[in-house]
């Protein structure tokens, strides 16, 4: 008989997902959070920060085609984009397939990640060495507050909110990212599963909203995040994501495409009805 | 310290989803499978049947609705209507909500799920005694080839293709649900996850699709199922699902809107590429 080692996230203190684990690659600590890369029988590779996954060779594909080419296809002309979090590299790496994207700027807090994602992950890290990307390692919160009107496209690639991510998730951030956008800037942020983290995407969706002359949820289904279902808010200062601006297309995307695009915003009525419940002048504080 | 008992369903040889057990309310082994009613912390009251989940009280909205609702909405004027398999009569509920539905035939094999339904799972089997109903205990495939021309709609609500459910994913079945539907008739067949099942998604659609003058797939987000993308298969002699010709809509819908409608056929490219890759004249047999 052989050993059958297993991972468990417990994605709710009720409910885990386990994964068969061929090999552990990497356990590590960092000043900020533990980093491991499992080689998993089902989806390969995996990366889990502080014990949560954060992306698999199987199903990275659909968390970053839909995280990057949503913002990165409703704005016009996409020349300066900022990557908050997303040390692994990959919405970096469809940033990068835009041939008008000038200036990319990564800003991790911890290089860490880069260094496992780099050594680990070569398919997600890809883009790492393009010429137009500059890696700065600072906190994203510190990072926005010192720009003004420096970005077209800001993409918030978070942990959950909880340690070193907190700050990723409040009013305070989110008025630093509209600062720093440009006029007809784009702020994309993860917002968590519309199933297990109501209250929180509700909360965050509402902090966006209330910044932004317009904002948006969008959903799209991978499998190792919590419930399969993920959601997205989108806030923008010009162009509605419903009827989309941009006209360059990457080639060999595999789940976004100009349909999934606008059917990605059409919202099951029990997601739709949490974004305007509750609305107080004040949302709760993180 | 309060034991914690916890239930795994291997979703495949190499991942598992867990639910954290309040209370075994039933486990029986019938003629044809084990039942087991399980109340949970994250989902509620949950369905098992020979260890796979089949429903449960959190999320039973979203995959009866989505199987009901687009064949009904597409038929110009559903007036009867077979369901077979499901048994627990979440999807009897979802018919019965249309004025227009003159009779409903349930044809399940296992008494069992009814009676196990009836007693734990109330909400899910509230319409098991509307008058418009009929429930038959029979194999499905014996009993479709024993209709023709008699149903303007069909809903296969089975379990996974193993031991009993088998046969309710190969051609003779569905050649025999093609005659038992009158002209203008819809199948609906729930066919899996389009990551975890792949090849037997795509087996079943060019089945469906050999046969249906028109198919189409369609997906829901299912938390509880595996990955949480499920899909359905729909074959029609009349009406386009994208344009659907019904104007009765049931009020209250929590995952089903017009509009989701619609969406829910929009597949991301790696499932459209799926459905027509190595169609050949004889697909795999079941």
């Amino acid at each position: 008989m052989e050993m059958e080692l297993w991972y468990t996230e417990n994605q709710t203190p009720a409910l885990g997902l386990s994964l068969k684990v061929k090999e552990t690659l990497l356990r590590c600590r960092t000043d900020f959070q533990e980093i491991a890369i499992l080689d998993t029988v089902q989806c390969g590779r995996m990366l889990i920060l502080d014990g949560m996954v954060q992306t698999t060779i199987a199903d990275e594909f659909i968390y970053h085609e839909m995280i990057a080419h949503v913002p990165l296809r409703t704005h016009p002309a996409p020349r300066s984009v900022l990557v908050i979090g997303g040390g692994d590299g990959g919405v970096v790496r469809e940033i990068c397939r835009y041939p008008q994207v000038e200036q990319v700027t990564l800003v991790e807090i911890d290089a860490g990640v880069v260094e496992a994602s780099r050594r680990y992950l070569p398919e997600i890290s890809s883009a790492l060495d393009d010429t137009r990307l500059e890696i700065i390692y600072q906190d994203g919160r510190e990072y926005v507050c010192s720009c003004n009107d420096a970005f077209d496209v800001i993409i918030v690639d978070s942990t959950e909110p909880v340690a070193i991510a907190e700050g990723l998730f409040g009013t305070p951030f989110y008025q630093g990212v509209f600062q720093a956008l440009k006029g007809g800037g784009i702020l994309v942020a993860q917002t968590e599963s519309p199933f297990y983290n109501a209250a929180l995407l509700q909360a965050t969706f509402q902090r966006i909203h209330a910044i932004f002359p317009q904002s948006f949820l969008y959903l799209a289904s991978v499998p190792t995040y919590p419930s399969g279902l993920w959601s997205f808010t989108l806030g923008t200062k010009g162009s509605s994501p419903l009827e989309p601006a941009g006209d360059y297309l990457p080639p060999e995307l595999r789940y976004y495409s100009p349909h999934i695009h606008r059917s990605s915003f059409t919202l099951p009525p029990f997601v739709q009805e949490l974004l305007y419940q509750n609305v107080s002048p004040e949302p709760p504080a993180f």
